[in-house]
């Protein structure tokens, strides 16, 4: 809901395109963020692009890991404007 | 990796394309089984299309909530077929 609320506060100031990004168990929550803005805020919100990736990440314990990644980008019709809102964790 | 031995099993198969399709929690592990795929065993594999959305779902209680779904296709550059496979949870 956070999120949800940061992305609020940057379209209302003008932006028009957010990129939320997630990864590992996150991912869901990144997915929920754009659902939750289209469905309850911004209903003409349209998904510009998402992209799934992977990124490897060393562990406090010194062992490497993957772990998967998701980039959603949407763009609000109007204005202009671009921000990153990480949704990050694994 | 369950879901990805039926990836696999399906594109040896002679299938080229498959819809990986998730909701809630299991988002995160839907983009796992693509991106061990892609990066282990079919590193030519191309993502035809991701697709996020919302359904609604009725919990035991009676009690009804929306829950995110997510639906990632993938095409194996030759030969066909179609397959879908749920990594479905909540």
């Amino acid at each position: 809901m956070n999120y949800v609320v940061a992305c609020m506060t940057y379209f209302n100031a003008g932006g028009n395109e957010v990129v939320v990004k997630a990864r590992g168990r996150a991912i869901s929550r990144a997915v929920d963020t754009i659902e939750l803005l289209r469905r309850s805020f911004l209903k003409d919100l349209a998904i510009k692009q998402i992209r799934i990736g992977t990124q490897e990440v060393t562990r406090v314990e010194g062992e490497r890991t993957n772990v998967s990644t998701i980039e959603i980008a949407v763009l609000k019709p109007p204005e202009g404007g671009k921000k990153r809102v990480d949704a990050t964790s694994d």
